[in-house]
């Protein structure tokens, strides 16, 4: 499995398709969660050259910089990073075949999978699969038309559901991927 | 449960003690998770009362100040937060018979408990649990020293584990208290 960061097309909070900045935090905290449950890679996809020019600095500094040296760990993580330009991009470093499965704070845009039978899947021999992520007001409905898989929301306890994108994707990684 | 985010004691990289600053995003995230996991109280522990006087701007600028207009979701998970100077005051908080409980990324301070077990304990009544989380790199041994339980690591898969503060917490919670 690989996990994919989409700051576009994801929504604002009004519903509008709009296009996210990369928070340094996220490609420190998705790497390192990625790397810690055994991923393939994290895509960080972004469509302006520039956004994606000051991530792979940062990932220079933290692989092959002075970064490296002082916190060695967090070079390990982050080599599993890189920046694309667009969702299409990431499929096809994963090779013919992938499959887009979408995360969301809610339903919609068809059925959902629990995360157990999710799991069950990912234990199975099966394709490639690029787990995707929203930024902002999470994933625009033209990715989760996409998928081949939707996962269920995240619920906690009682009906407030908005989690950072950072800890919805630590628990999600865990729930589909963690010892059980 | 309540959870505490601890800046002292905290362990340096060479396993120094040391005072950690308060990174805004561990304000939002951890208040974020806290809230979907129905915790009565989110505390930041810092012993510099600038620090806290920081924190609880960001509180105020989310709870009652224009953030609040833009965003309520934020608001109401920023509400659970609190500024404290030290353990003890969180401690007092949560009344008399309150039990300390330490998170770790590796074992050490005495036995740990696992996740399974921990989760038994809390579905049962007991004492108030405050769920202490170390930023930098983690809870220094005299706060371990004063747990009554000490969940075991996380573990995802293979020996890589260096997950963020904000991703630790979140499956720890998803762990004890999430859907099963």
């Amino acid at each position: 499995m690989a996990a994919a960061l989409i700051h576009f097309p994801v929504l604002g909070r009004g519903g509008e398709t709009l296009t996210a900045t990369v928070t340094n935090l996220d490609v420190h905290d998705l790497s390192r969660s990625a790397r810690s449950y055994g991923l393939a890679a994290f895509f960080v996809v972004h469509p302006r050259p520039a956004q994606r020019l000051l991530g792979e600095r940062i990932r220079a500094h933290w692989v092959s910089g002075t970064g490296r040296r002082r916190i060695p760990d967090r070079g390990a993580a982050l080599e599993l990073s890189s920046f694309v330009a667009d969702l299409d991009e990431a499929l096809g470093r994963l090779g013919p075949g992938a499959e887009i499965w979408t995360t969301a704070a809610r339903e919609g845009g068809g059925p959902v999978t629990t995360f157990a039978r999710a799991r069950q899947i990912l234990s199975e021999p099966g394709p490639a699969v690029l787990l995707c992520f929203g930024t902002a007001w999470g994933l625009a409905p033209e990715v989760l038309a996409r998928a081949t898989l939707r996962l269920e929301p995240i619920v906690g306890r009682g009906d407030y559901n908005h989690l950072s994108v950072r800890a919805a994707s630590a628990i999600c990684l865990d729930r589909l991927l963690g010892p059980r």
